[in-house]
């Protein structure tokens, strides 16, 4: 049988297979806080729930941002809807118009803006960093910037000064940030510096801080009322509410004590170090994470490396073209240190010999 | 405190109060089958689930539509979402495209098709039926149709021969049909006629035929596996997954005695003759439902009297023209007997003496 061309991620959904490592999808295999599932053999509810989300939800989101109120929340299937109402709600405001995106960016962004009618203008990032002098230049006559700090696929942080400045720019400017903080409890170098503002949506989820991937509870967050209702409308017509149950779920795990949640990060520190170290030796040149669970090493014909680690050392990893970065793959370190290990050792034999690919 | 004007059905999203009867949303009040709830306590998986859906859930559905595939399916946030992949996908492969809807229709299409850049082409019932003369008048030209048989509002379901004679039009033209069949296990008169072809997307749901509203699980059907695959990479980017639970709960209800199921259609036609005769009595001009749980009778005045037996009366009804016919009102039966009752006799009382209106 013909093996066909790994050409998106979406190849490798649902592939299950013993032997194969995984350092593809961006999924916690540790376990969600256990306290989640306490609620689900009570559980009896069954109709529609408001669709801009459950209030006790929103209220203990509200908590959690200050001088939020749940009003400014909207519960959603995942980050992903989050971010697809917000531009469809923008593309509507501003009949179309002009999106910033930062290159290497998750692979979903520019496929988001398309859709929904909106025209990507890509800054590239400057070693994984936001180039602020390209920012500045092409700013003027975008509706929006969507920002991802911790970064998927990079790894990397933006430093505080960056985003204080960028902040200051739009909100002059009237210009919308997105700023998708999803990977905001799992920063190895300092807190989260949560963006704000008049002009500001943060979009969120418990996928990644709760381990709740599967069942899909996301939200955005912003102070502009206008926005938070045309957003409800669009999802009151495209999907209504978010799976109640989902959601009752996820209004458990914000109960959860903040020291059982932080307990996660001294294994993401340990499993980040031990990817680093190992793809350093063997020659890549690559950034140190800052947060989230990717490294981003360079390598020559990435879409090669990706098909050969996949068809013959039964390993995934992913083309960096699909970031927008051809010359890189990107690994997600969301796995055991024993998986982590024995893909690190598949790669190393893999690239026997292919050195010069490093450089 | 000024009342405001009752403009929108989502006005009345999360409106709860004891006194209050409700002709409103379109949910049944009727519990889901409990099997549903027997897997919640052992529940523990997390994990992002397949973007096109769970295959147990796609292979039940597969066995339900003859000659179907697992593959042909695709599990989504409600019969909602899917309408609106299906429309992204269409209007993606034309790049826009003109799509017919029949008014009165349910009021999210128009919506659905604009926000995704498709133009509605209206074609008006006669009498709350398909008018194949102006069908066949105005379908060249468009890409999709969009049918809702039993249809929300009118209640009335399409003559097979319509359905068949729309069938071979469309299909010799290669014209998509939509056909939202949400309604089809709440038939009072015949069995379902399943409409199908190469390009026939059949949408459904278990939010009514299983009481399901709340835990979002609806799907598409369709044979062309080019705009399956389009649906999957539009959802992998804008919800990922179907909550995996709700998927499971979902699951379970397909394994459901078909004779559990239909033991409620007796309640329903119980509902329906009851309120279908109040209102008649009344000098109401409506038409008898022949499926789903709607009344759409004839008034004059409609916003003012949604408006009045909102604020004066406490009874929750929607103005027909959210349906795009003005001089209509919508009540839906989805409540027990007594409620019906109440509802009844304060309309009763409110339209004494404003007989005029009803003619």
């Amino acid at each position: 049988m013909k093996k066909p061309k790994i050409d998106s991620p979406i190849f490798f959904v649902g592939v299950r297979d013993n032997g194969i490592i995984s350092f593809g999808s961006g999924q916690p295999d540790l376990p969600p806080p256990r306290q989640i599932f306490n609620i689900l053999p009570d559980y009896r509810s069954f109709k529609y729930g408001l669709t801009q989300g459950q209030i006790n939800l929103r209220e203990a989101l509200a908590k959690q941002y200050p001088g939020a109120k749940a009003e400014n929340f909207v519960i959603t299937n995942g980050a992903s809807e989050a971010l697809d109402l917000t531009i469809r709600a923008l593309s509507q405001k501003f009949h179309g118009g002009k999106i910033m995106l930062f290159r290497p960016y998750y692979y979903s962004y520019p496929f988001l803006a398309k859709i929904s009618g909106m025209t990507p203008v890509i800054s590239d990032l400057k070693e994984g960093r936001i180039d602020l002098e390209d920012f500045k230049k092409k700013i003027k006559g975008c509706k929006a910037i969507l920002i991802n700090s911790p970064s998927n696929p990079t790894g990397k942080i933006e430093s505080i000064e960056t985003l204080k400045e960028i902040e200051k720019i739009t909100q002059k400017l009237g210009i919308y940030i997105l700023s998708d903080e999803v990977y905001k409890d799992l920063i190895y170098e300092r807190e989260n510096y949560l963006l704000h503002g008049p002009y500001v949506v943060t979009i969120n989820s418990f996928s990644k801080t709760y381990a709740m991937c599967g069942f899909r509870v996301g939200y955005l967050y912003a102070r502009d009322k206008e926005l938070v209702r045309a957003v409800v409308e669009i999802k009151a017509r495209t999907s209504m509410n978010t799976g109640i149950l989902s959601q009752e779920m996820a209004f458990e795990a914000t109960k959860v004590p903040r020291r059982q949640v932080d307990s996660q990060i001294k294994i993401w520190r340990q499993r980040r170090d031990l990817i680093y170290k190992g793809l350093k030796d063997m020659g890549f040149d690559l950034w140190k994470p800052e947060g989230a669970f990717y490294v981003f090493p360079k390598i020559k014909n990435a879409n090669r490396v990706v098909n050969d680690l996949f068809y013959k050392h039964k390993v995934i990893t992913y083309d960096g073209a699909w970031f927008g970065n051809p010359d890189r793959i990107r690994l997600s370190y969301a796995l055991d240190v024993k998986d982590i290990k024995e893909g690190l050792r598949r790669i190393k034999k893999y690239i026997k010999g292919k050195e010069s690919w490093l450089k």
